[in-house]
């Protein structure tokens, strides 16, 4: 088991990642993982608790002590990865009915949950006001007023944060998310216009701005860009639309290195570029709370998709391994959605090897009938044996709950969080039953076949 | 309603895809629309029964009769759908036990049924020979041996089809599937030389080939040169490896237009192609069942995707709706995975527009905090309202099993089958309660938070 605190990551799959920022060292070793595989079966997502809470701790710890870390479910759904951030101080950013649920289920006081989406269906809109949520990230004038007759309908007054597309996007991040069209937020020269409007609203008072600027970001100088934007745009709104600035969602957009020749960001240049920032706006609005969103830089190195091998096999040179995880769990390391095919960190876990045993390409496949169902491309490993467990590291963030589970119908997988050695099925794997309930049959359709 | 047989598909939306095959004409006019939405919600998939049992009939009618079409469950996994393919005189081609429990639930004689796939589990195939499936499609020598040892453990033979991966790959599908090297089937070099090894085998016997040359083929002209090349493979495999050939799956591949500039196969000169390759490979092996899988072909075009517009929205000068519906549900249309973004067949289904009404691009995005989630981009349609009705076309196929339904916790959408008039509802929505309710929690993981 990990000790507490975060860990060098060790290259043992000569993949390049070595200077990956932290990483839960390896669970339990080679007899560890057998275990968990034998208790819970393969394919199966394991979250490294600790690490997950040491983690959020040493981020909360280097960035100045105003700003609030608000971790985004999307990334991570799984109640239980969310309590164990929550013990550390994670505050809460939703962004479905059922995001929303989890963490009131939970215990979260609703004063620590902001819930974003650019298309809140009325139900949703109702359940942030009756709940008493600390803010609505508002997308829209048309979801302002849909804010404001639902806090009217239940007599009660709503915080609104309004998301600003800024004029200008800032460099740097894998996918941008504003300073384009977009159906995010409201442009900039709109809101800055937009005095009046807001004013007009009674029951939804706007308080405040969230803005987002991009994800997947590895530069901390980019970050601290985008902050230093999202601050003087919060200044400039509040002015020009004339509210209070209670709360200030500088978006976030930390990233994590997947592959080859990617470096995770670095922490102290992070909290360098970003301190001074804040410490600077925090010292003129003392009253205002900094939110920062986090989702993948909070979970996906301490997660490991874990995977047994079911066939070896040649084809015209290469080499197979066919295992049991694939695309149904793990669509970002297969890689669909990306231009190029590039590999996850891929380790043997069930055994150990030598460091200097023989290493050859393996082309690691899962089990649809897709040639895009490869998880990994012609990726260094040790001989391997059917039975063997394979783990894609840093699988923490966008696992099942952002890939096709019923594809084929094979269903979600199992998950299993550990914290202080002791290991928790905290989702338990779909069965058949569970995968086909939902259907109903009607006589009318099922009628007698043709003849052959 | 549609009355029966196959509709021209009228081009309302200005898109270039009025010379596509058939299509399902508008269920029931705009009332009939905003009636289901009112039934059932939205976003909803909508399937025309009456469609999908007049294609295949037509497809049928087409091809040699010898040939047997067997429905892919992978390309939609409903079950009241697969009954109405069925009535229609459609066998069954499965990739997972789900899949084998929905055909086997409805009755399906075993005798009609294929199983595939290149990393069957232990319990899939023990399934298979307990069921006694007409044929378990066998993807290596290693699985071989599984087959024969299951069935060797329940006393029964089983028959396998050997999958080939053929030394060549003949051009023209969007997707190759063989010709290189892959994770599916034996190269063909190996299976030429397998004599021995097969029929050391007692409990499994190999009495027909597999071949799956590539997927999505528009070119009737590339299927002939598949069906021929598979033909040909197989009685050299047949006299090679000294094994009957009791079925030859000759794989299918057959394509659906989507995209501007795309045309969809032509029956016509498909069976034109084919039929005399049939035909005479029919002659020398009287006793051969002639297998075609075909998923897409047979459902792609009787679905619609349903959404409701919750936000009309312009941003730097485009148009948006923001739509209850998206990549969470219809991965293909938003085109995750593919390498540029092209648009299904959108419509606006709620109002009748006269022809002449003017018409704008807009961007469809649904109410996932990604930018990714378009639907469609600078789409030409009508001056739009809230509430609307728009429907993606052609979505019958790797739709809500082929998307990451958990993704935001938003859950997998209803599903309705219309058929002779009546709207059945097939697969009740995801519940918040369904979402959660296999996560479990435990008291060790839920700490108090932190101070702030």
């Amino acid at each position: 088991m990990s000790g507490s605190g975060p860990h060098a990551l060790e290259d043992v799959s000569g993949q390049g990642w070595a200077r990956a920022r932290t990483a839960p060292a390896d669970l339990t070793g080679p007899s560890g993982w057998q275990d968990l595989a034998e208790r819970f079966g393969t394919p199966l997502y394991v979250y490294d608790g600790d690490w997950l809470a040491d983690n959020l701790r040493t981020l909360r710890a280097a960035l100045h002590p105003a700003l609030e870390v608000f971790f985004s479910l999307k990334s991570n759904p799984n109640r239980a990865v969310y309590e164990v951030l929550r013990s550390a101080g994670a505050r809460a950013e939703v962004s479905s009915l059922a995001e929303l649920c989890t963490v009131l289920h939970a215990g979260t006081d609703p004063g620590d949950v902001v819930f974003l989406g650019p298309g809140k269906s009325g139900a949703e809109i109702e359940a942030c006001v009756k709940a008493g949520l600390y803010a609505v990230v508002c997308e829209s004038f048309a979801e302002l007023a849909l804010i404001d007759a639902a806090a009217a309908r239940l007599g009660v007054r709503q915080r609104v944060l309004l998301r600003v597309n800024p004029a200008r996007s800032v460099a740097g991040s894998r996918l941008t998310m504003g300073g384009k069209p977009r159906q995010f937020g409201i442009d900039e020269a709109a809101v800055l216009a937009s005095g009046a409007l807001v004013r007009a609203h009674r029951h939804a008072y706007v308080a405040g701005v969230q803005v987002y600027l991009g994800t997947r970001i590895l530069d901390a100088e980019v970050i601290r860009k985008n902050t230093a934007y999202v601050l003087d745009l919060a200044e400039r709104v509040a002015e020009a639309v004339g509210v209070p600035l209670d709360a200030v969602d500088v978006g976030g957009g930390l990233g994590v290195a997947y592959f080859d020749g990617e470096h995770d960001l670095d922490l102290a240049e992070l909290a360098e570029g970003v301190n001074p920032l804040l410490e600077e706006f925090h010292r003129e609005h003392p009253g205002t709370r900094l939110i920062m969103e986090s989702g993948r830089y909070l979970t996906a190195p301490g997660g490991t998709y874990l995977m047994g091998v079911r066939y070896l096999k040649e084809s015209m040179g290469e080499r197979f391994a066919v295992a049991d995880g694939g695309t149904h769990h793990h669509m970002a390391a297969v890689g669909i959605g990306s231009f190029v095919k590039r590999n996850f960190p891929v380790e043997l876990l069930s055994r150990a090897v030598p460091p200097d045993a023989p290493r050859a390409p393996w082309t690691v496949a899962g089990p649809l009938c897709t040639p895009n169902d490869t998880v990994a491309k012609a990726v260094q490993l040790p001989e391997l044996e059917v039975g063997d467990l394979l783990g894609v590291r840093r699988s923490g963030a966008y696992g099942p709950s952002a890939s096709p589970s019923y594809f084929l119908s094979h269903g979600y997988p199992a998950e299993v969080l550990v914290r202080a050695g002791t290991a928790y099925l905290v989702r338990r794997r779909d069965t058949v039953d569970d995968l086909l309930s939902r259907q109903a049959t009607h006589p009318d359709l099922s009628g007698t076949p043709d003849a052959r």
